[in-house]
Protein backbone atom coordinates (compact mmCIF):
# COMPACT_ATOMS: atom_id res chain seq x y z
CA UNK A 1 0.00 0.00 0.00
CA UNK A 2 1.61 3.57 -1.00
CA UNK A 3 1.34 5.99 1.60
CA UNK A 4 2.60 9.55 1.87
CA UNK A 5 4.96 9.67 4.98
CA UNK A 6 2.88 11.29 7.78
CA UNK A 7 4.78 12.76 10.50
CA UNK A 8 2.03 13.36 12.48
CA UNK A 9 0.45 9.99 12.44
CA UNK A 10 2.61 9.10 15.86
CA UNK A 11 0.95 12.04 17.91
CA UNK A 12 -2.47 11.81 16.45
CA UNK A 13 -2.27 8.02 17.48
CA UNK A 14 -0.96 8.83 20.71
CA UNK A 15 -3.75 11.27 21.18
CA UNK A 16 -6.15 9.10 20.79
CA UNK A 17 -5.94 6.28 23.42
CA UNK A 18 -9.55 5.31 24.06
CA UNK A 19 -9.30 4.38 19.89
CA UNK A 20 -5.93 2.99 19.02
CA UNK A 21 -3.36 0.73 21.23
CA UNK A 22 0.16 -0.66 20.38
CA UNK A 23 -0.30 -2.29 23.93
CA UNK A 24 -2.84 -5.00 23.40
CA UNK A 25 -1.56 -7.40 25.39
CA UNK A 26 -3.34 -5.31 28.12
CA UNK A 27 -7.01 -6.01 26.92
CA UNK A 28 -6.15 -9.94 26.48
CA UNK A 29 -8.60 -11.84 28.29
CA UNK A 30 -10.65 -8.98 28.58
CA UNK A 31 -11.94 -7.99 25.91
CA UNK A 32 -15.60 -9.42 26.31
CA UNK A 33 -15.47 -7.20 30.24
CA UNK A 34 -14.15 -3.94 28.01
CA UNK A 35 -17.03 -4.90 25.20
CA UNK A 36 -19.99 -5.09 27.71
CA UNK A 37 -20.50 -8.88 26.34
CA UNK A 38 -20.41 -7.64 22.72
CA UNK A 39 -19.15 -10.90 20.01
CA UNK A 40 -15.59 -9.76 18.85
CA UNK A 41 -15.19 -9.86 15.23
CA UNK A 42 -11.29 -9.36 14.39
CA UNK A 43 -10.14 -8.16 10.87
CA UNK A 44 -6.29 -8.96 10.56
CA UNK A 45 -4.37 -6.89 7.95
CA UNK A 46 -7.18 -3.87 7.72
CA UNK A 47 -5.12 -1.18 6.44
CA UNK A 48 -7.36 2.39 6.07
CA UNK A 49 -10.49 0.95 8.19
CA UNK A 50 -12.83 1.40 5.82
CA UNK A 51 -14.49 -2.07 6.43
CA UNK A 52 -14.28 -2.26 10.13
CA UNK A 53 -15.88 1.58 10.30
CA UNK A 54 -18.26 0.75 8.14
CA UNK A 55 -19.00 -2.85 10.23
CA UNK A 56 -19.25 -0.96 13.33
CA UNK A 57 -21.42 1.36 11.98
CA UNK A 58 -24.05 -1.40 10.61
CA UNK A 59 -23.78 -3.90 13.85
CA UNK A 60 -23.59 -1.51 16.99
CA UNK A 61 -23.81 -4.90 18.50
CA UNK A 62 -20.72 -5.99 17.56
CA UNK A 63 -17.51 -5.03 18.72
CA UNK A 64 -15.08 -4.76 16.10
CA UNK A 65 -10.99 -4.48 16.13
CA UNK A 66 -8.79 -3.41 13.34
CA UNK A 67 -4.77 -5.16 13.24
CA UNK A 68 -2.61 -3.09 11.30
CA UNK A 69 1.16 -3.15 11.58
CA UNK A 70 1.67 -0.08 9.44
CA UNK A 71 1.71 3.47 11.44
CA UNK A 72 1.11 5.80 7.98
CA UNK A 73 -1.61 3.47 7.25
CA UNK A 74 -3.67 3.06 10.42
CA UNK A 75 -4.00 6.19 11.22
CA UNK A 76 -6.65 7.24 8.85
CA UNK A 77 -8.74 4.11 10.01
CA UNK A 78 -8.56 6.20 13.47
CA UNK A 79 -9.09 9.30 11.82
CA UNK A 80 -12.50 7.42 10.76
CA UNK A 81 -13.28 5.80 14.17
CA UNK A 82 -12.81 9.73 15.90
CA UNK A 83 -14.85 11.65 13.27
CA UNK A 84 -17.60 8.74 12.74
CA UNK A 85 -17.45 9.07 16.85
CA UNK A 86 -17.59 4.90 16.92
CA UNK A 87 -17.70 3.54 20.44
CA UNK A 88 -17.36 -0.14 18.95
CA UNK A 89 -13.97 0.10 17.42
CA UNK A 90 -10.57 -0.95 18.47
CA UNK A 91 -7.60 -0.31 16.56
CA UNK A 92 -4.41 -2.29 17.26
CA UNK A 93 -0.95 -0.82 15.76
CA UNK A 94 0.49 -3.99 15.65
CA UNK A 95 1.95 -7.22 13.97
CA UNK A 96 -0.94 -10.49 13.19
CA UNK A 97 1.57 -12.62 14.13
CA UNK A 98 1.23 -11.74 17.49
CA UNK A 99 -2.80 -12.21 17.43
CA UNK A 100 -2.12 -14.48 21.04
CA UNK A 101 -0.51 -11.88 22.94
CA UNK A 102 -3.53 -9.65 21.95
CA UNK A 103 -6.76 -12.29 22.69
CA UNK A 104 -6.97 -15.34 25.60
CA UNK A 105 -7.77 -18.79 23.85
CA UNK A 106 -11.43 -18.53 22.37
CA UNK A 107 -11.91 -14.70 23.01
CA UNK A 108 -12.50 -14.09 19.16
CA UNK A 109 -16.12 -14.79 17.88
CA UNK A 110 -14.91 -14.08 14.03
CA UNK A 111 -12.24 -13.04 11.72
CA UNK A 112 -11.74 -11.16 8.44
CA UNK A 113 -9.22 -11.11 6.14
CA UNK A 114 -10.14 -9.03 3.60
CA UNK A 115 -7.51 -8.45 0.32
CA UNK A 116 -4.11 -9.27 2.13
CA UNK A 117 -0.43 -9.30 0.50
CA UNK A 118 -0.64 -12.75 -1.83
CA UNK A 119 3.02 -12.97 -1.94
CA UNK A 120 3.22 -14.66 -4.90
CA UNK A 121 6.54 -16.10 -4.85
CA UNK A 122 7.02 -19.74 -3.14
CA UNK A 123 9.90 -18.15 -0.88
CA UNK A 124 7.48 -16.08 0.47
CA UNK A 125 4.74 -18.42 1.28
CA UNK A 126 5.16 -17.88 5.12
CA UNK A 127 4.36 -14.63 5.00
CA UNK A 128 0.97 -14.77 3.40
CA UNK A 129 -1.75 -14.46 6.28
CA UNK A 130 -3.46 -18.13 5.18
CA UNK A 131 -0.16 -19.69 5.81
CA UNK A 132 -0.16 -22.61 8.22
CA UNK A 133 1.69 -21.05 11.34
CA UNK A 134 -1.25 -18.09 10.79
CA UNK A 135 -3.93 -20.28 10.91
CA UNK A 136 -3.02 -22.21 14.15
CA UNK A 137 -2.70 -18.41 15.44
CA UNK A 138 -6.61 -18.35 14.17
CA UNK A 139 -7.41 -21.13 16.04
CA UNK A 140 -6.16 -20.62 19.00
CA UNK A 141 -7.36 -16.91 19.45
CA UNK A 142 -11.12 -18.04 17.53
CA UNK A 143 -13.66 -19.91 19.70
CA UNK A 144 -14.80 -23.39 18.72
CA UNK A 145 -16.01 -23.38 15.55
CA UNK A 146 -15.24 -19.51 14.87
CA UNK A 147 -15.50 -18.42 11.26
CA UNK A 148 -12.71 -16.59 9.27
CA UNK A 149 -14.12 -14.56 6.28
CA UNK A 150 -11.84 -14.30 3.44
CA UNK A 151 -12.40 -12.00 0.57
CA UNK A 152 -9.53 -11.45 -2.28
CA UNK A 153 -9.03 -10.74 -5.74
CA UNK A 154 -6.09 -12.90 -6.60
CA UNK A 155 -6.51 -16.41 -8.23
CA UNK A 156 -3.29 -18.12 -7.01
CA UNK A 157 -3.96 -16.62 -3.39
CA UNK A 158 -7.10 -17.77 -3.49
CA UNK A 159 -6.43 -21.46 -4.65
CA UNK A 160 -3.46 -21.76 -2.63
CA UNK A 161 -5.65 -20.47 0.76
CA UNK A 162 -8.66 -23.33 0.10
CA UNK A 163 -5.91 -25.50 -0.22
CA UNK A 164 -4.10 -24.19 3.39
CA UNK A 165 -7.65 -23.83 5.33
CA UNK A 166 -8.46 -27.66 3.49
CA UNK A 167 -5.47 -29.32 4.23
CA UNK A 168 -4.55 -28.01 8.14
CA UNK A 169 -8.20 -29.04 9.46
CA UNK A 170 -10.56 -26.45 8.34
CA UNK A 171 -13.98 -26.66 6.87
CA UNK A 172 -15.03 -24.88 3.93
CA UNK A 173 -18.56 -23.39 3.07
CA UNK A 174 -19.40 -20.17 1.15
CA UNK A 175 -17.59 -20.22 -1.41
CA UNK A 176 -17.84 -17.87 -4.28
CA UNK A 177 -15.81 -16.93 -7.17
CA UNK A 178 -17.60 -14.29 -8.18
CA UNK A 179 -18.64 -12.34 -4.69
CA UNK A 180 -20.70 -9.51 -6.45
CA UNK A 181 -22.90 -11.87 -8.59
CA UNK A 182 -23.53 -13.92 -5.31
CA UNK A 183 -25.86 -14.10 -2.59
CA UNK A 184 -23.53 -12.31 -0.18
CA UNK A 185 -23.26 -9.19 -2.14
CA UNK A 186 -26.49 -7.63 -0.36
CA UNK A 187 -24.57 -7.93 2.67
CA UNK A 188 -20.69 -7.63 1.98
CA UNK A 189 -18.89 -3.95 2.77
CA UNK A 190 -16.75 -3.49 0.55
CA UNK A 191 -12.86 -2.84 1.58
CA UNK A 192 -11.05 -0.12 -0.12
CA UNK A 193 -8.93 -2.69 -2.11
CA UNK A 194 -12.09 -4.42 -3.45
CA UNK A 195 -13.21 -1.37 -4.60
CA UNK A 196 -10.51 -0.48 -6.94
CA UNK A 197 -10.63 -4.36 -7.85
CA UNK A 198 -14.38 -4.58 -8.99
CA UNK A 199 -13.51 -1.03 -10.66
CA UNK A 200 -10.82 -2.82 -13.03
CA UNK A 201 -14.02 -5.77 -13.59
CA UNK A 202 -12.58 -8.36 -11.76
CA UNK A 203 -14.05 -10.54 -10.25
CA UNK A 204 -13.79 -11.16 -6.31
CA UNK A 205 -13.31 -14.24 -4.60
CA UNK A 206 -14.62 -15.16 -0.88
CA UNK A 207 -14.68 -17.94 1.73
CA UNK A 208 -15.62 -18.98 4.74
CA UNK A 209 -13.62 -22.02 6.87
CA UNK A 210 -13.91 -22.79 10.01
CA UNK A 211 -12.40 -25.41 12.65
CA UNK A 212 -13.98 -28.72 14.02
CA UNK A 213 -12.54 -30.87 16.38
CA UNK B 1 -25.62 -35.23 -23.98
CA UNK B 2 -27.68 -35.12 -27.25
CA UNK B 3 -27.37 -38.59 -29.19
CA UNK B 4 -29.13 -39.91 -32.05
CA UNK B 5 -30.71 -43.38 -31.62
CA UNK B 6 -28.70 -45.97 -32.20
CA UNK B 7 -30.51 -49.30 -32.28
CA UNK B 8 -27.56 -51.08 -33.01
CA UNK B 9 -26.12 -50.42 -29.90
CA UNK B 10 -27.42 -52.94 -27.55
CA UNK B 11 -25.95 -55.57 -29.78
CA UNK B 12 -22.79 -53.96 -30.30
CA UNK B 13 -22.38 -54.08 -26.34
CA UNK B 14 -23.40 -57.65 -26.35
CA UNK B 15 -21.19 -58.46 -28.92
CA UNK B 16 -18.15 -56.99 -26.39
CA UNK B 17 -18.31 -58.72 -23.16
CA UNK B 18 -14.75 -58.30 -22.74
CA UNK B 19 -14.90 -54.62 -22.58
CA UNK B 20 -18.39 -53.32 -21.29
CA UNK B 21 -20.48 -55.12 -18.85
CA UNK B 22 -23.52 -54.56 -17.18
CA UNK B 23 -23.31 -57.05 -14.75
CA UNK B 24 -20.81 -55.18 -12.41
CA UNK B 25 -21.33 -57.44 -8.89
CA UNK B 26 -19.47 -59.81 -10.94
CA UNK B 27 -16.49 -58.35 -10.68
CA UNK B 28 -17.00 -56.26 -7.74
CA UNK B 29 -14.29 -57.72 -4.90
CA UNK B 30 -11.76 -59.69 -7.62
CA UNK B 31 -10.88 -56.58 -9.77
CA UNK B 32 -6.98 -56.70 -8.43
CA UNK B 33 -7.25 -60.19 -9.62
CA UNK B 34 -8.83 -59.74 -12.90
CA UNK B 35 -6.40 -56.74 -13.77
CA UNK B 36 -3.37 -58.19 -12.90
CA UNK B 37 -2.77 -56.13 -9.34
CA UNK B 38 -3.38 -53.28 -11.36
CA UNK B 39 -4.22 -49.98 -9.85
CA UNK B 40 -7.51 -49.37 -10.65
CA UNK B 41 -8.87 -45.51 -11.27
CA UNK B 42 -12.39 -45.18 -12.03
CA UNK B 43 -14.40 -42.43 -14.21
CA UNK B 44 -18.00 -41.73 -13.33
CA UNK B 45 -20.21 -40.28 -15.80
CA UNK B 46 -17.31 -41.27 -18.23
CA UNK B 47 -20.05 -40.25 -21.04
CA UNK B 48 -18.43 -40.81 -24.86
CA UNK B 49 -15.20 -42.39 -23.10
CA UNK B 50 -12.45 -40.49 -24.93
CA UNK B 51 -10.93 -39.58 -21.35
CA UNK B 52 -10.61 -43.26 -20.04
CA UNK B 53 -9.25 -44.33 -23.67
CA UNK B 54 -6.68 -41.44 -23.60
CA UNK B 55 -6.02 -42.16 -20.41
CA UNK B 56 -5.46 -46.05 -20.27
CA UNK B 57 -2.88 -45.43 -23.24
CA UNK B 58 -0.87 -43.15 -21.62
CA UNK B 59 -0.63 -45.17 -18.61
CA UNK B 60 -0.70 -48.96 -19.52
CA UNK B 61 0.14 -49.52 -15.90
CA UNK B 62 -3.24 -48.80 -14.58
CA UNK B 63 -6.60 -50.12 -15.14
CA UNK B 64 -9.38 -47.87 -16.00
CA UNK B 65 -12.91 -48.14 -15.60
CA UNK B 66 -15.64 -46.18 -17.03
CA UNK B 67 -19.20 -45.91 -15.50
CA UNK B 68 -22.04 -44.13 -17.88
CA UNK B 69 -25.48 -44.80 -17.32
CA UNK B 70 -26.93 -44.07 -21.27
CA UNK B 71 -26.19 -47.10 -23.93
CA UNK B 72 -25.93 -44.71 -26.90
CA UNK B 73 -23.28 -42.89 -25.39
CA UNK B 74 -21.28 -45.34 -23.72
CA UNK B 75 -21.36 -47.30 -26.98
CA UNK B 76 -18.96 -44.70 -28.46
CA UNK B 77 -16.23 -46.00 -25.37
CA UNK B 78 -16.65 -49.52 -26.02
CA UNK B 79 -16.03 -48.88 -29.92
CA UNK B 80 -12.98 -46.85 -28.53
CA UNK B 81 -11.72 -49.42 -26.73
CA UNK B 82 -12.04 -51.88 -29.40
CA UNK B 83 -10.68 -49.95 -31.97
CA UNK B 84 -7.56 -49.01 -29.97
CA UNK B 85 -7.41 -52.47 -28.68
CA UNK B 86 -6.96 -51.27 -25.35
CA UNK B 87 -6.83 -54.11 -22.92
CA UNK B 88 -7.07 -52.38 -19.63
CA UNK B 89 -10.03 -50.46 -19.82
CA UNK B 90 -13.15 -51.56 -18.58
CA UNK B 91 -16.69 -50.20 -18.96
CA UNK B 92 -19.77 -50.15 -16.60
CA UNK B 93 -23.01 -49.48 -18.39
CA UNK B 94 -24.62 -48.84 -14.91
CA UNK B 95 -25.80 -46.16 -12.63
CA UNK B 96 -22.86 -44.49 -10.50
CA UNK B 97 -25.65 -44.86 -7.92
CA UNK B 98 -25.17 -48.46 -7.53
CA UNK B 99 -20.83 -47.92 -7.34
CA UNK B 100 -20.99 -50.05 -4.30
CA UNK B 101 -22.11 -53.18 -5.89
CA UNK B 102 -19.56 -52.72 -8.42
CA UNK B 103 -16.84 -52.18 -5.86
CA UNK B 104 -15.56 -53.78 -3.05
CA UNK B 105 -14.66 -51.78 -0.08
CA UNK B 106 -11.17 -49.66 -0.97
CA UNK B 107 -11.02 -51.54 -3.83
CA UNK B 108 -10.65 -47.92 -5.85
CA UNK B 109 -7.42 -46.48 -6.00
CA UNK B 110 -8.60 -43.07 -7.46
CA UNK B 111 -11.75 -41.92 -8.94
CA UNK B 112 -12.66 -38.87 -11.58
CA UNK B 113 -15.55 -37.16 -12.31
CA UNK B 114 -15.00 -34.79 -15.65
CA UNK B 115 -18.00 -32.06 -16.38
CA UNK B 116 -20.73 -34.17 -14.89
CA UNK B 117 -24.17 -32.65 -14.75
CA UNK B 118 -24.29 -29.29 -12.85
CA UNK B 119 -28.11 -29.46 -11.88
CA UNK B 120 -28.43 -25.94 -10.74
CA UNK B 121 -31.75 -26.03 -9.54
CA UNK B 122 -31.42 -26.40 -5.70
CA UNK B 123 -34.40 -29.34 -5.73
CA UNK B 124 -32.16 -31.45 -7.91
CA UNK B 125 -29.17 -31.27 -5.74
CA UNK B 126 -29.26 -34.35 -5.03
CA UNK B 127 -28.71 -35.95 -8.49
CA UNK B 128 -24.97 -33.63 -8.33
CA UNK B 129 -22.27 -36.22 -8.74
CA UNK B 130 -20.54 -34.42 -5.40
CA UNK B 131 -23.96 -34.59 -3.27
CA UNK B 132 -23.00 -36.09 -0.10
CA UNK B 133 -24.63 -39.29 -0.63
CA UNK B 134 -22.26 -39.64 -3.31
CA UNK B 135 -19.28 -38.55 -1.65
CA UNK B 136 -20.20 -41.65 0.86
CA UNK B 137 -20.25 -43.96 -1.98
CA UNK B 138 -16.67 -42.64 -2.97
CA UNK B 139 -15.39 -42.81 0.44
CA UNK B 140 -16.83 -46.67 0.46
CA UNK B 141 -15.10 -48.00 -2.19
CA UNK B 142 -11.76 -45.96 -2.35
CA UNK B 143 -8.67 -46.93 -0.83
CA UNK B 144 -7.69 -45.33 2.16
CA UNK B 145 -6.75 -41.37 1.19
CA UNK B 146 -8.00 -42.57 -2.23
CA UNK B 147 -7.89 -39.71 -3.86
CA UNK B 148 -10.91 -38.06 -5.99
CA UNK B 149 -10.02 -35.30 -9.08
CA UNK B 150 -12.97 -33.05 -10.00
CA UNK B 151 -12.81 -31.08 -13.67
CA UNK B 152 -15.78 -29.07 -14.58
CA UNK B 153 -16.47 -25.37 -16.78
CA UNK B 154 -19.32 -24.80 -14.11
CA UNK B 155 -18.73 -22.36 -11.99
CA UNK B 156 -22.25 -22.95 -9.61
CA UNK B 157 -20.96 -26.68 -9.66
CA UNK B 158 -17.56 -26.02 -8.76
CA UNK B 159 -17.93 -23.92 -5.70
CA UNK B 160 -20.53 -26.25 -4.55
CA UNK B 161 -18.45 -29.19 -4.83
CA UNK B 162 -15.72 -27.55 -3.15
CA UNK B 163 -17.90 -27.17 0.47
CA UNK B 164 -19.35 -30.50 -0.17
CA UNK B 165 -16.55 -32.15 0.10
CA UNK B 166 -15.18 -30.12 2.75
CA UNK B 167 -18.16 -30.08 4.80
CA UNK B 168 -17.98 -34.08 4.42
CA UNK B 169 -14.79 -34.44 6.16
CA UNK B 170 -12.81 -34.29 2.80
CA UNK B 171 -9.97 -32.43 2.54
CA UNK B 172 -8.44 -30.33 -0.52
CA UNK B 173 -5.75 -30.00 -2.35
CA UNK B 174 -4.15 -28.72 -5.73
CA UNK B 175 -6.93 -26.61 -6.61
CA UNK B 176 -6.85 -24.51 -9.61
CA UNK B 177 -9.60 -21.95 -10.92
CA UNK B 178 -8.10 -22.10 -14.67
CA UNK B 179 -6.72 -25.85 -15.62
CA UNK B 180 -5.68 -25.09 -19.14
CA UNK B 181 -2.95 -22.30 -17.41
CA UNK B 182 -1.97 -24.27 -14.69
CA UNK B 183 0.66 -26.77 -13.51
CA UNK B 184 -1.44 -29.18 -14.11
CA UNK B 185 -2.21 -29.10 -17.66
CA UNK B 186 0.85 -30.81 -18.74
CA UNK B 187 -0.55 -33.89 -17.86
CA UNK B 188 -3.95 -33.38 -18.46
CA UNK B 189 -6.49 -35.10 -20.90
CA UNK B 190 -8.97 -33.36 -22.02
CA UNK B 191 -12.56 -35.28 -22.19
CA UNK B 192 -15.32 -34.36 -25.05
CA UNK B 193 -16.82 -31.58 -22.91
CA UNK B 194 -13.26 -30.31 -22.14
CA UNK B 195 -12.75 -29.46 -25.20
CA UNK B 196 -15.97 -27.83 -26.04
CA UNK B 197 -15.87 -25.70 -23.38
CA UNK B 198 -12.03 -24.44 -23.40
CA UNK B 199 -12.92 -23.67 -27.28
CA UNK B 200 -15.26 -21.21 -26.12
CA UNK B 201 -12.49 -19.42 -23.98
CA UNK B 202 -13.78 -20.71 -20.59
CA UNK B 203 -11.71 -21.51 -17.70
CA UNK B 204 -11.65 -25.20 -16.24
CA UNK B 205 -11.93 -25.72 -12.62
CA UNK B 206 -10.50 -28.41 -11.11
CA UNK B 207 -9.66 -29.90 -7.48
CA UNK B 208 -8.35 -33.18 -5.77
CA UNK B 209 -9.94 -34.34 -2.66
CA UNK B 210 -9.05 -37.33 -0.50
CA UNK B 211 -10.95 -38.59 2.86
CA UNK B 212 -8.61 -38.88 5.77
CA UNK B 213 -9.94 -40.49 9.29
C1 LIG C 1 -3.36 -5.11 0.64
S1 LIG C 1 -3.74 -4.27 2.09
C2 LIG C 1 -5.51 -4.48 2.26
C3 LIG C 1 -6.12 -3.53 3.22
C4 LIG C 1 -7.62 -3.71 3.51
N1 LIG C 1 -7.87 -4.97 4.22
C5 LIG C 1 -8.44 -3.65 2.26
O1 LIG C 1 -9.03 -4.67 1.87
O2 LIG C 1 -8.56 -2.57 1.66
C6 LIG C 1 -3.07 -5.33 3.31
C7 LIG C 1 -2.78 -4.65 4.63
O3 LIG C 1 -2.40 -5.67 5.56
C8 LIG C 1 -1.32 -5.21 6.33
N2 LIG C 1 -0.58 -6.39 6.82
C9 LIG C 1 -0.01 -7.34 6.06
N3 LIG C 1 0.59 -8.26 6.82
C10 LIG C 1 0.40 -7.88 8.10
C11 LIG C 1 0.79 -8.42 9.36
N4 LIG C 1 1.51 -9.56 9.42
N5 LIG C 1 0.42 -7.77 10.48
C12 LIG C 1 -0.31 -6.61 10.42
N6 LIG C 1 -0.71 -6.07 9.25
C13 LIG C 1 -0.36 -6.68 8.10
C14 LIG C 1 -0.51 -4.34 5.39
O4 LIG C 1 0.28 -3.39 6.11
C15 LIG C 1 -1.63 -3.67 4.56
O5 LIG C 1 -2.04 -2.44 5.12
C1 LIG D 1 -21.99 -33.85 -19.18
S1 LIG D 1 -21.53 -35.49 -19.59
C2 LIG D 1 -19.77 -35.48 -19.50
C3 LIG D 1 -19.14 -36.65 -20.17
C4 LIG D 1 -17.60 -36.77 -20.03
N1 LIG D 1 -17.22 -37.04 -18.66
C5 LIG D 1 -16.89 -35.56 -20.56
O1 LIG D 1 -16.27 -34.84 -19.76
O2 LIG D 1 -16.91 -35.31 -21.78
C6 LIG D 1 -22.03 -36.37 -18.15
C7 LIG D 1 -22.26 -37.85 -18.37
O3 LIG D 1 -22.50 -38.44 -17.10
C8 LIG D 1 -23.52 -39.40 -17.22
N2 LIG D 1 -24.13 -39.54 -15.90
C9 LIG D 1 -24.71 -38.57 -15.18
N3 LIG D 1 -25.19 -39.05 -14.02
C10 LIG D 1 -24.90 -40.38 -14.02
C11 LIG D 1 -25.15 -41.44 -13.09
N4 LIG D 1 -25.78 -41.19 -11.93
N5 LIG D 1 -24.71 -42.68 -13.41
C12 LIG D 1 -24.05 -42.90 -14.59
N6 LIG D 1 -23.80 -41.94 -15.49
C13 LIG D 1 -24.23 -40.70 -15.20
C14 LIG D 1 -24.44 -38.82 -18.27
O4 LIG D 1 -25.23 -39.83 -18.86
C15 LIG D 1 -23.46 -38.16 -19.23
O5 LIG D 1 -23.08 -39.04 -20.26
Amino acid sequence: MRVRRKPWASQYIQAHPEVVTDQPQMLKGSWHEKTGGAQLHVEVGTGKGRFVTEMAAKHPELHFVGVEQVESIIVTAVERVVEKELSNVTLIHGQVDELEEMFAPGEVDRLYMNFTDPWPKKRHEKRRLSYKDYLTKYDQVLKAAGEVHLKTDNQQYFEYSLGSFSENGWKLKNISLNLHESEWEADNIHTEYEEKFAANGWPIYRLEAYQYK
